[in-house]
């Protein structure tokens, strides 16, 4: 894994991807207590970022492997990622989800031409299920993050960050990244060491499943009791990946974690000041930016919101609540 | 008013509006039954394209002038435009605007740092009111769009629609754009007969508030009998202006109209298809392209949504009936 990946992928996605812009207002600075630039991958294809990973690891697979098709297992972005970035490639998909996640995202890689099997997160075991298909069909999986042409696709979000970070005149600021299992606070890491290293990343979890900033702080991978019981479900994983893990451990900052409340307000406020929808997963490093401003350090903070895949009537909570 | 007037503006505005992008969701090409290309002037700063014409006029103002201070009326977008163009060059800035504007959008007027006096749109003459304040202080009156330098200025989002539609790939299209008083939609049109001769503009108004629609097929300026009862209420004018009028008459193609409830269906169409939240007034180009397909022709639409500036309450509703 390493920043020529990321460059490769870059090539990749030209005209492919969008380059999303670097948003930013005064009613989140003056709550902020600084400048917040805020990256809105919710304006990425399929409503996240996980279409620069998807179309990353398909455009880099062999193409015969490709023609047979390709299996992942996704609470919903990766899904979707997936799911356009194979039919772009005329390639079969089958998405193995959990049968609890958000109605939208599962009729949502439906339609965009992905075969989707349900599994209960409770009682079956995904692994399972996803090896057998693969198996029966010659499908090649497409692991969520640990995986490093999906690692290196996500970096991409790193690149631009870096571009746009220098012509906003911002050269130090801590980067908060929303993460799961890594792989794009891990790519965005390698982006940023490489192209902006005053930019430093941390990545932020919601409270009571902070896998990553636990291992940060003992060096040692540690998984979280539970992966369900948070409205960010969305971006939580057993435990960093095997790959993104070391990535994290060498390059990032202290991890910081975030309440529910905290992105349900984040969320009336990315309504109300930035015109975006984002979901309650792609939200934490907003929260941690508007509501945790003596955790951070520097003038400006950069926050990345993965993903604006999420249920109208709990944004509409969100703003009956905070709006 | 030319060509040479907005390219002018580009200048001066660049690097202080955003270039927003040019977005799409397959799930809204198969409701329009064609290619729905969408620039999200919502993102820009203020929450609207309001910002680019205030910003221009301030900037070509002679700077005795500016220094003496502005004031302008305005349902909201235009004030915040004003306002923060102003603070900009801290010129002094006095809004008038109706008693009965979004709160939002008083509020942002006033944190924005300008000054608002509201009156009754009922029972008070907002002319009256702002001539006799501009003569008392030497504020200079900059009109939401009957005035060269702010149609200029939004003229430049037909600049960036030119240069995006062509790498878009698209060289014939409808613009539909929000029409109020037609300052941006006379821009726009100005600035593609000039840059993409194959893109003609369409006005898009409220039901009953028809006032373009009816002054282009007639050929003179029409009036609208009310002026409130509409969520539309942002760009309802009571007729296209001087300057504007004789643009949209040489340029533009038929004007379009949209019911309320279409507005509300578009805006949780924008939610979940696009992560965007767009104001009633800014999704009426939107609501027309998705929802009266037969209206239009083509294989792609591009349409402008202006802007963002909504209460959440208002949405909730949208998201509740149509999301």
């Amino acid at each position: 894994m390493n920043i020529e990946m990321i460059r490769a992928a870059a090539e990749r996605l030209r005209g492919h991807t969008r380059v999303t812009p670097l948003l930013s207002s005064p009613f989140l600075d003056e709550i902020a207590g600084r400048r917040v630039l805020v990256k809105p991958e919710c304006l990425q294809h399929t409503g996240s970022f996980k279409y620069r990973g998807a179309r990353a690891a398909l455009s880099a697979l062999d193409p015969d492997l490709r023609a047979r098709g390709v299996i992942a297992f996704s609470s919903g972005n990766h899904a979707q990622g997936i799911a356009k970035a194979a039919a772009e490639f005329a390639s079969p998909a089958v998405i193995v989800m959990p049968s609890d996640a958000p109605a939208l995202k599962i009729a949502n890689t439906r339609d965009l031409g992905a075969e989707v099997i349900l599994y209960d997160r409770a009682t079956q075991d995904r692994d399972e299920i996803g090896a057998a298909l693969a198996d029966e069909r010659g499908l090649t999986l497409v692991k969520p993050f640990d995986e490093p042409q999906v690692i290196a696709g996500q970096g991409t979000v790193g690149l631009e960050i870096a571009a746009q970070a220098a012509e906003a005149g911002v050269r130090e600021a801590e980067v908060l990244v929303p993460c799961g299992g890594g792989g794009l606070t891990g790519g965005i890491a390698l982006a940023l060491a490489a192209d902006a290293p005053g930019l430093t990343v941390r990545p932020v979890e919601p409270e009571g499943f902070d896998d990553v900033k636990r291992s940060l702080e003992t060096g040692q991978i540690a998984s979280n009791a539970h992966t369900t019981g948070s409205i960010c479900d969305a971006i939580i994983t057993p435990s960093p990946g095997e790959i993104t893990f070391p990535i994290l451990a060498a390059l990032c900052g202290p991890g910081l974690t975030v309440s529910d409340d905290d992105c349900l307000r984040a969320m009336a406020a990315a309504f109300t000041r930035l015109k975006l929808v984002i979901e309650p997963g792609g939200v934490v490093a907003l929260a941690a930016a508007l509501y945790q401003p003596e955790a951070l350090s520097g003038d400006s903070v950069i926050v990345v919101a993965t993903g604006g895949n999420v249920d109208a009537e709990l944004y509409a909570e969100a703003l009956a609540r905070f709006g």
